[in-house]
């Protein structure tokens, strides 16, 4: 059994993709999470609604929260 | 009586069909889960509004807390 | 006294009706609950809105929190 | 002071008329209730939106994180 | 420092106005409430949308989850 | 570092302006607050959709829950 | 690993910006936040819906629920 703690502490320093709430995505790389699921990311590019223009964020706090997904890429 | 926790359990390797509160579904195998109901798939494919295309996930972490209901397969 | 957890019990193995938040219903035979009132349900069927067709589910997962109402069939 | 749990506990075999989250109303007897304000309902009429018929639902368990009202009848 | 719960008590016996979530408002006398803030209201009216009737409602349990506001009148 | 509650302390007796959830504005004097962010407002006035007119409220308990931003003024 | 509660700890005095649930962005210098993410911002300025004007909210707490990501800038 894989824990989702454990596959995203083996993701660390890998690059993620997230699908939030408000139906946007994220993509960057994991540098940290809490027992929330919060998340740290570097490097985090959004995607927003289809045909929107990418955004570079860099470095991020994600509320577990509002995390839908976590595709490990 | 049948525990959801026992029934998770006993579907671990199996393939599950995942509804999510905002109308996404995803299918893949069950690799693990926790106590919040968060779960880990493999080879995940998502299935959105009826009509638009498919899409592989491959690995990926759920939030427990966005999921309505799951069909063992 | 009728405690919502003793009438679950005592409709293990019984069809039971539910709504849920995003307004689907289900139609199942409880096979089991836990403390969050998620529940197991067997030969479930999905009724989505009105005309459209139902759905055949078989065993079923169902998050408590997505719950509205439990009708005892 | 009335605390609310004892007006419930007062309320049993009354009949009473609820309001959910997503604008229904149910009427129904109480029957029982514990401390998340779930509630089992007997005789339950669900009242849905204006000029909507009514739906005979008998025997229901109410999860209390939807209702937004109680009125006693 | 006045603390939100004992404004409440000093309130006890006298008419609130309060704000729901889902935009109705409610007018009472408050007879209690306990420590999640749910209410006990009697001799309650609902006033709900511009331009709609107003319902006598009488004895009301609240969900204190539901409330946005209380005004003291 | 400035907490949260460390700032809300400083500000008792001073008017402070409140963001909430379904998009209202409230203003008013800041006289207690509890570990749940519910605050006492006096004088409390109320802002509502652009163009629309303003509403006395006076003395008011918000729920804490709602509340999405405090500015001081 | 850099736990997210880290990242804001060493971000104290720089310029963040955040995203709100609502969809509204605010910017400031953080100057606090406690364990929920509530979070204390100087000179803050919030950025709504495209083509909006901004606006100066100055000091401001804000609550940790609402925030959906925080990028360090």
């Amino acid at each position: 059994m894989v824990m989702p703690a454990a596959l995203l502490e083996s993701s660390l320093d890998k690059r993620i993709s997230l699908l939030l709430k408000d139906g946007r995505s994220l993509e960057g790389k994991l540098t940290g999470f809490d027992e929330y699921m919060n998340m740290v990311l570097d490097d985090t590019m959004e995607t927003g609604a289809e045909g929107s223009d990418d955004r570079r964020l860099g470095k991020v706090v994600l509320r577990g929260s509002n995390v839908v997904s976590i595709a490990i890429l």
